[in-house]
């Protein structure tokens, strides 16, 4: 633990993903590696959120049971240590279910339709007037998620600080109905890097845009990756000057390439003409090599026996449903909803 | 248990109450009457619905805790049997929360909006925009409370009749992603009889509207509620014909007063005029007193020992959470949500 006196110190942390595929690079950079570094500095609680990715995929339930594997593994392979944090299967804690069902209580229909995370995913989704029920409620089902623990800090992207706000004035409800402080408001951790690009330059990384790389892509595939990656349409010939704004081949390095004098040059003479893109992608290539190869290796390593892997999770989620259990009975009370 | 070889014979019935107020005689004939019977014909589960009572009421709490023994003692009083019927406190089923989640996933919000019941509901209760969530999502949670015990039968008003449909169209859905019955579609037993009006006339017996006489109500307020019983304000002077339509007095007659005969030759009698208001409403009163004294003593004797009614009531959960256990675990292996 850190000895820092910052008031976070010593505070509770959530975080996870949504089990419906592989993780990527994108995932690494965005809060992997910060995981790796806060389990040392905070108790931290990592979810394999297989409910919330229930709400829109109900018709492929087989895919996020199958990926809650391939994401624990995932876990394991780039460090997080189930000794030092919590990881834990979000519906093998059912009383996350039951705290989300009694927040739905606590907002209304309008202010889950306004909640701006939620308006931009239901229009990304296409849902329109067939919007799930479960997948409006989500914000109420975040917010259980992040009091169960008790958790101080969530890390998120922008785009989900409203989810946290949501959260906190759940929180807050709950305080005033209880007349102290029952549950804690959350603070939305943003990462300073930005999300990494696709590799074809599109915004977000994404299964089916084919356009990402896993973190147990094998050498063979992370050349071909490479190969294929986005750098500047306007760089046509080698002895021509070459952009970085939007190239992606420069963005991975900035994010993987510990020799920041090398790339600088690098980026000198990309800028200036004359250094092919295959010299900046051979480069790229051999930063990405060297850093998935030990992950794919644990990963494997890992991978060959499941059953203990299972059991690591049942022993967190073990662990996890202690805590939320405590948090629901204090809800519970709150409510009036206690009788034996 | 019943005999007969009727395809209902030996199913599973799932009734209960609102804890929001005492239960009065618009309960006892539109559905206490009838679990009296059911519970010796079906296996009965009769649910206290303290987490339903609290979509609109979470400002107040205290009010559906304390009257969850008020209605336990109502049951008990009319003679609901503990040892027959599975009496149980909802929100301590946290099973029941945990399936209505998962439920949510199922229906879409603009289907839940559609539900006739939850229209009229949040109509009368003037929600407009500021529904709490948990009050549209509560069909959700009565197809929870209904296929956790595998009910096939389930009493309800006309007005319910909707809820029921909302259920079977997730009962069907579940059973088509596992492809096999894994839920009951539910059958509303509409009562014959229809609702008891108010005293005052009004269509809905009501705490609020002070027109109700409770189960529990004291030889003084059963006269006090008697004499002010709306009758039919044209029978101005004893010799004028009386009416019937709207006369509550004659309609609290028509359902309780066992003597059909005399009931009859009354009617009779006022219809031509000649006869006092007052006359009818001693008759009234004299059945009233002579049904509701044993259910007050009763009433007065199980609330003696409130500790063992307790017990009663943590026993019956107990087999509850049993029976909707199973379910949880059934539904959640079709959503592919096992894993240990």
């Amino acid at each position: 633990m850190s000895t820092t006196t910052s008031p976070v110190a010593s505070s509770i942390i959530l975080t996870g993903d949504r089990p419906t595929g592989p993780l990527h690079l994108g995932h690494y950079v965005g809060s992997l590696c910060n995981r790796v570094r806060y389990q040392h500095e905070y108790r931290q609680f990592v979810m394999l959120a297989d409910a919330q990715a229930l709400t829109d995929n109900v018709d492929d339930a087989g895919k996020v049971h199958r990926n809650v594997m391939e994401v624990a593994l995932d876990y394991l392979a780039v460090g997080i240590d189930p000794t030092v944090s919590t990881i834990f299967i979000q519906s093998q804690v059912p009383e996350l279910a039951e705290l989300a069902f009694y927040y739905l209580n606590l907002v209304t229909v309008a202010r889950l339709e306004r909640n701006p995370t939620v308006k931009e995913e239901i229009r990304q989704r296409g849902f329109e007037r067939d919007i799930p029920a479960g997948f409006l409620a989500y914000p109420a089902s975040q917010a259980a998620d992040i009091t169960a623990f008790k958790a101080a800090l969530v890390p998120v992207g922008v785009d989900q600080v409203p989810m946290i706000e949501q959260t906190n004035e759940i929180v807050r409800r709950v305080n005033r109905l209880a007349a102290r402080e029952v549950l804690v408001e959350a603070h939305a951790l943003v990462p300073e890097i930005g999300r990494l690009p696709g590799t074809d330059g599109k915004a977000k990384m994404s299964k089916s845009l084919n356009n990402t790389i896993n973190l147990g892509a094998t050498a063979d595939e992370i050349r071909a990756a490479v190969k294929k990656i986005y750098t500047d349409p306007l760089h046509l010939r080698v002895q021509d000057p070459g952009h970085l704004d939007g190239n992606v081949a420069f963005t991975y390095l900035d994010a993987f390439d510990g020799d920041r004098v090398g790339l600088e040059e690098m980026k000198a003479h990309y800028l200036r003409g004359g250094l092919a893109d295959s010299v900046v992608k051979a480069r790229l290539e051999a930063c990405l090599q060297e850093l998935l190869a030990p992950i794919r290796q644990r990963r494997e390593q890992f991978g060959r026996d499941r059953g203990q892997v299972l059991q690591m999770l049942k022993e967190g989620t073990a662990r996890a449903r202690e805590t939320a259990a405590r948090t629901v009975d204090e809800v519970k009370d709150v409510l009036g909803l206690r009788y034996f």
